[in-house]
């Protein structure tokens, strides 16, 4: 195996800690932190449901959506306004510990590097110039863009295209199954950090690296002949 | 409003009661009936990010995926074996006590109606048989056919077209959020059942018919002129 000619990485849980954000949407769902990877799931199928249907709106808003469902469905009074605002901390949340200097080094190493996230341009924006990521990356893509979440196979191509690379010189690095998966089948390769909760989906390839943090992906990658 | 010209009817928990499918599932994730919901949410995702992803396995087969997915996220011990034994009640469950009949004052009033389904086709002869509701439909359509899940607008795009039926002459009869959400996107009409658990989605159009029930779904829609 030799090098990638361009990592793709996933933003939310891959790069960053979603902690603050699951403590605000656990108060607004009358603190519930149980039911948090429900909100989290709903919010994943809705998304897809939007791309399934042809539609698009902003992650943020699907999430906040979702939020109101699963509040219902919990007999749990919940806003619009009151969703929206749980969700706002996604904006401003910090990169896992093991993320900026496992960046650094792959950057040092000469790997080009971009997002690739299901969050819009503004969210990205922001949430890397928070994080301190923003001198990371040569490029921020946003699946908004395209108006069609991933893993629509449809984004991996559009954004292989944007940075000319052929997709099997694409490595996407991710910490959710779906992501992964959806990467593998476009013909793209696979690193998964198997961060806590996140697991491959076992209907799909396996990954090429599978370990729990970026460190240990930058090892691996860094290891690779160019 | 006028009569459709077709009724389709989603199968699951739309006309059959899952509670003996959710009792094996709940065994098998270690008596946890709190983690159902979880599941479900996570079974409809994959199923999405299969047709996102070019891909398609049997409906049941990503429920047993998801189901051990679900069970490593909470420390579950679940052989691939056991996940498909906890799925196979959903081919022998008995119908919502108002489905029998319901249906059949709605094909005594003249109603063409029709069954489409994420269930294989094989699956869903075996639910129609033991649910004994074979005899109600003219036709039981599966996205087997196609090899893409709803709520993906091409799946209503081929129902209708199998049935001869104009989009706008189309109506779901749906206790699930997206299904409705996707149908009313692809131009059809809808009626939604407020089953236990079910919320429409608050960012889809609201279909013109809401009740807790097929019985007053059929009472609305006999009302109708022809």
């Amino acid at each position: 195996m030799s090098r990638p000619a361009c990592l793709f990485f996933d933003v939310n849980e891959t790069l960053l800690d979603l902690t603050a954000m699951k403590a605000s949407v656990a108060q607004a769902l009358g603190g519930r932190p149980d039911l948090l990877s429900l909100w989290f799931t709903t919010m994943l199928q809705y998304s897809l449901v939007s791309s399934a249907g042809g539609q698009y709106e902003d992650f943020g808003v699907i999430g906040a959506a979702a939020m109101r469902m699963v509040a219902r469905n919990n007999g749990i009074e919940l806003s619009e306004a009151a969703s929206k605002d749980a969700i706002r901390p996604i904006l401003s949340l910090p990169p896992h510990p093991d993320v900026r200097d496992g960046l650094a080094r792959l950057k040092a190493a000469g790997y080009r590097m971009v997002t690739l996230t299901n969050s819009s341009n503004k969210g990205v924006e922001a949430q890397m110039e928070h994080a301190g990521l923003t001198d990371m990356f040569e490029a921020r893509l946003s699946v908004e863009d395209v108006q069609m979440y991933k893993p629509h196979q449809h984004v991996y191509a559009w954004a292989s295209r944007k940075l000319g690379v052929e997709p099997s010189e694409c490595m996407l690095v991710a910490a959710h199954g779906w992501d992964i998966a959806g990467a593998l089948w476009a013909g793209w390769r696979g690193a998964f950090l198997s961060r806590p909760g996140a697991q491959l989906y076992p209907l799909a390839p396996e990954p090429e690296i599978s370990v729990p943090n970026l460190a240990q992906a930058a090892d691996q990658l860094i290891a690779l002949p160019s």
